[in-house]
């Protein structure tokens, strides 16, 4: 056993399960590292933050994937850096690892561009932690709107603004607008929560920016049938704990804020961040050259210069295929994992290692109930046909069968009752008071 | 509307909930309050604290419980004290609210006899967050097991206490040695799971107390057929983070740590705290007399002495029927909010109050797998029938028909594949490293 060479994966998301499991049958010992005990869906990581889905729909235990791959050993552990030139992680609490070859796999995190101090007011969504976080918050919200007495507080407990119209922008607002206009209807006294706002913030000139234009009409489109108030060419340049200041490319009219020269205000209780994200900052460790998100600028074979046992994949990894980068998506992610796996079998059998190339599979974001667009190729779907297709992926690629039939379920039940079940705030023992002082320059 | 006299709930447990049902066609204004958005199903949190079920297939928000109650208005605050001379209860946010009548069901929290600082080392389960405090520190035990070098601090991360042998303390214990046995045992590369030890340890000359004696018998012997080591007749006297000490009634050999006199130390990372519980603090403020478990000694129609428009019901109010204390359990809490229901309405009509006398449907709880006792008046189960009697029953009660529908596939499919879903934790992003140091005192 001692003669294997060691492998050693850094994260358990798509790209790191399957490197991990490409290797199930190369003479190798692999030891996989994760900061948490479980795999995560993230494309569907929006429902668990908007009370559709619960946690352990969408999470799988890391080493329940690999129960019988004997070949691997699952460590819950965070590495803190990586040393190329020694050939070691090192852990923080297992200390250092020695490899013969490194699959990094890391991921991205949120990127507040320089404003880290925005991040207490607005969470980003890449792990359950922060999905509980936001689901706390827009559930709260309309709990605390509905026993506020002052008008102004009300209505900003009722305002949540979304900063960012990629796709978890678009899925989070979607979603925002049905559960004020539809789940929660009938259950208010004092509020009627669909008077909620939901103001979509976007920097760029039109919403879903990597899909088609027509596509991204007919996304905000869908979004102002929901409800949803899209602002698109608005740059945050501030986020406090009364709402987000923005500028805008020109002066708009609308409810969203007054508007003085082109920075306008929006007093909203609850902003979601789903605007940057930044690579982990493994990379760094690397001392090798990243990309301005920090990625690690790879080879085609996705191994790092001057060290050809360090691969590294996924939302870590910069790379571009006929000119065009590889997305930060499942696909790409598995996609790369496949192809560290295959170089490091053919390192060992002494074969020639491939380069990478990205097979696009298409793009496809959901909105909400029969909302949804599609890009595969030339083909563009929109609307039920696009909803359908989404909802047909996602749970098809859903880690494990029992999921795909617990979320089936959930998504039924949801579809016929407007119901959303996880509407569940674990509250701790003394929650503090979260309650906005008045703020005499509100404009609503 | 205003005319209409003003009913508060405190509480949106079992009682409170069934008294608020039962006043749904009554001529009333109603406000519920409560300190957490849920509704939750008590009997079934040990499931959610050993990663059996998702949190809200056991928890309902309440204003969709109430959705179509027309009568009823549900606000998330926490009552801090109850005038009920002045007629008021003092919310923390939302200042004093007045009311004609008054049902107090906030029910009851752990007691640590005293010993409080014990709580943050062995935590108590009667929240959401509570279990999944408890799912966090089991399964995390497991995985540090797996990293951990040293022999005796991996025996330490790998021994479990549970403290108390009442219903809850069974079934936590008998639920661990099954995850420890069955459902973890592939996993593992470094660690054995089934090496763990499971702990419990009753004050009691037997678990279960309240059963009939060879029901307890019968407990114990499927307890002990599931690896669990029961130590009856134990008095804890400390718990720390190393784990508990405690005296038994007589000095015991077995392998649970070094008897010294009758003082006996068991090294355990992970405890559980199934001891004790004490009522809501809100009790005290009544400045009526209480029990010894800080319970409000009721009339018999369950309101106080000397104010007929205050009832106390469920965990928080202590009263007997035929001499026996009625039991904390949700039948107890239920039959009591019907009660004081029924007892509003006849005020309202001119009509006389009845006395509350408690309707025995005796008691149940389970072990795991195909073990369980049951006790219905003179009929006795144990072992399968009554595993299967329990499942009924408490799938039967479960709040809503789609919880009802999800746990019973979330347990077929437990039951098939042996495997616990839920085993996800949410990890913050910078969790400390909850490594404990070596004690040269240790026993084993």
């Amino acid at each position: 056993m001692t003669a294997l060479p060691d492998v050693v994966i850094i994260g358990g998301g798509f790209g790191g399960l399957r490197a991990a499991r490409d290797l199930a049958r190369a003479p190798v010992r692999i030891t996989l590292l994760d900061k948490s005990n479980h795999h995560l869906f993230q494309p569907l990581l929006y429902q668990v933050a908007t009370a559709g889905l619960a946690a352990p729909s969408i999470a799988a235990p890391i080493r329940h994937i690999f129960a019988r791959q004997q070949n691997l050993t699952v460590l819950l552990d965070e590495v803190t850096a990586i040393d190329a030139a020694a050939s070691t992680v090192q852990c923080q609490h297992g200390g250092a690892l020695a490899f013969d070859y490194l699959v990094a796999a890391s991921g991205a995190t949120h990127s507040y561009f320089g404003h880290d101090e925005w991040a207490v007011h607005a969470p980003g969504l890449k792990t359950l932690a922060d999905a509980f976080e936001i689901r706390k918050r827009l559930l709260l919200a309309f709990e605390y709107a509905e026993r506020e007495s002052d008008a102004a507080l009300r209505a900003r407990w009722l305002t949540f603004a979304v900063i960012g119209a990629g796709a978890t922008g678009v899925e989070m607002a979607g979603t925002l607008a049905e559960i004020a206009r539809q789940t929660l209807q009938r259950e208010f006294r004092r509020i009627d929560p669909r008077e909620a706002r939901v103001v979509l913030l976007e920097g760029a000139a039109r919403v879903l920016p990597p899909f088609a234009e027509d596509l991204s009409a007919k996304a905000r489109a869908q979004l102002e049938g929901l409800g949803v108030e899209v602002r698109t060419g608005c740059r945050v340049t501030k986020v406090d704990a009364e709402g987000v200041t923005f500028e805008s490319d020109q002066a708009q009219t609308g409810s969203a804020g007054g508007t003085t020269g082109t920075s306008s205000r929006l007093l909203a209780s609850t902003v979601v961040w789903a605007a940057g994200v930044a690579a982990s900052p493994l990379g760094k460790t690397l001392g090798v050259p990243l990309d301005r998100a920090g990625r690690v600028l790879v080879s085609p074979d996705l191994s790092i210069p001057g060290h050809a046992n360090v691969f590294v994949i996924g939302d870590l990894a910069s790379i571009s295929t006929d000119g065009k980068p590889v997305p930060g998506t499942a696909p790409g992610a598995k996609q790369m994992g496949a192809c560290a796996a295959a170089n490091i079998r053919a390192s060992l059998d002494g074969a020639a290692r491939k380069p990478f190339r990205f097979q696009d599979v298409g793009a496809l974001a959901t909105i909400g109930r029969h909302a949804a667009v599609v890009q595969l190729g030339p083909l563009k779907l929109w609307g039920l046909p696009a909803w359908l297709f989404w909802l047909f992926v996602h749970i098809f690629f859903l880690i494990d069968f029992r999921a795909r039939a617990v979320v089936m379920f959930e998504w039924a039940w949801s579809y016929l009752t407007f119901e959303r079940h996880a509407r569940v705030v674990a509250m701790p023992e003394a929650a503090p008071p979260p309650r906005p002082q008045p703020d005499p320059s509100r404009q609503r």
